[in-house]
């Protein structure tokens, strides 16, 4: 399969990638990294991608920026940085790619543990990633030639509990290949609509 | 216990308030309908909401619109109009209104079926619904001065069967007094971060 990556250079995407590369063509694609740029915040670099690459038969997102940030003290700007970027950003990629994908060409997109098992300052991570659970769930029974689609729900990676890991005390991690197989599942197998929680 | 209710009007507003408005003085809201005018879209007139009415005990919405349509001809223009109304009109509802509240008090807010029950033309609907969910139950965590906050997630309505069961073939319906009373287990309970789904 030709397979685009978008966040190919990230933590999440640097193990996909390495678990499908020795099968499937893989396009790299970022901001600032890979094969090919994108900005999911951006439509029309989202367009342009699709343009360039060409058709493929699955599309995988590993992407998305969400701010962070109290309750008592975010603002609405703050939550539309979610919005704009991991939700929409997205749902973006599906909407336009709809029309790019290989006839039975897969989704599979990213949200994240918060969306059942919030944290403090997480209001924004969890509003993003219920919406696009629920987003998938809706899309998968409205695409058309057999395209499908599917959530990743990772919790904390081991990876990065250096990083975040004081927001997420007494969490269970995941390691990144374990992420890596339930997007290989997505594109490998034949589901839809289903959310891969990794806890 | 003051009440106020955004939506009051509306099919659902009138259920509740009919449950509620023997045992609680109710202030009913709605853009042009209700004792004060509010627009969920217009951060500044929920701000001026709370001013005119003072100090309440808990916030009820039933209002919200979302743009039904086909997944493969939305814009993002139609997606955000569910995101600033429906989504973000109530989570500033929350997000302005911690301040206002006293001590205790609830947000009970609404959200739908379809976060886990698609229906074509309903990819809009269901994100916001999802995100909307997965906000309460973070914010729950976060609320302060024993502040709590619920959804509640009905099915199609038995009184809204006539205008949209075309869309809903082979739901089931529920009575809209059914919804009214998940509104008062959230307001007159105890319980927080619930989703009650009303099916
Ligand atoms: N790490 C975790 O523990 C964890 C757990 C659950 C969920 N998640 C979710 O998984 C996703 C990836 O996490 P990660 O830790 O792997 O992130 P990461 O290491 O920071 O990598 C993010 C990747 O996405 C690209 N990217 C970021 N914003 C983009 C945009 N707007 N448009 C296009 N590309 C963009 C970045 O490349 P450029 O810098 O070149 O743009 C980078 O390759 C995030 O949505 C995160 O919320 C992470
Ligand atoms: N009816 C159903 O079967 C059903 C099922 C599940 C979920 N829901 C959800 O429940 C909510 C209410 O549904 P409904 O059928 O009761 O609606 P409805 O009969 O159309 O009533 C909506 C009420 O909300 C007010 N309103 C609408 N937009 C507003 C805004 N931006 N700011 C402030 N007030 C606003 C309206 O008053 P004004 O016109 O004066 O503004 C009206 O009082 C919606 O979010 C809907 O998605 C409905």
């Amino acid at each position: 399969m030709k397979i685009i990556v978008i966040g190919a250079a990230g933590t999440i995407g640097q193990a996909l990638v390495k678990e499908l590369a020795s099968r499937h063509e893989i396009i790299s694609a970022g901001r600032n990294s890979g094969d090919i740029q994108v900005d999911l915040t951006d439509a029309a670099s989202i367009e342009k991608m699709y343009q360039q690459v060409g058709p493929v038969d699955a599309v995988i997102s590993a992407a998305g920026n969400v701010h962070f940030g109290a309750l008592n003290e975010m603002t609405a700007a703050e939550y539309a940085i979610g919005i704009n970027d991991k939700l929409m950003g997205q749902v973006q990629l599906v909407l336009i790619g709809q029309k790019y994908l290989n006839d039975g060409g897969s989704f599979t997109l990213i949200s994240g543990a918060l969306t059942n098992d919030p944290i403090v300052y997480g209001s924004s991570v969890s509003m993003v990633n219920g919406g696009l659970e629920a987003f998938a769930r809706a899309a998968a029974i409205e695409l058309a030639r057999g395209l499908r689609i599917n959530v990743v729900s990772p919790t904390l990676l081991t990876e990065s509990q250096e990083s975040y890991g004081a927001y997420f005390r007494g969490f269970e991690t995941v390691p990144a290949a374990k992420v890596a197989r339930a997007f290989s599942k997505s594109v490998e197998g034949a589901q839809t609509g289903q959310i891969y929680q990794v806890l």
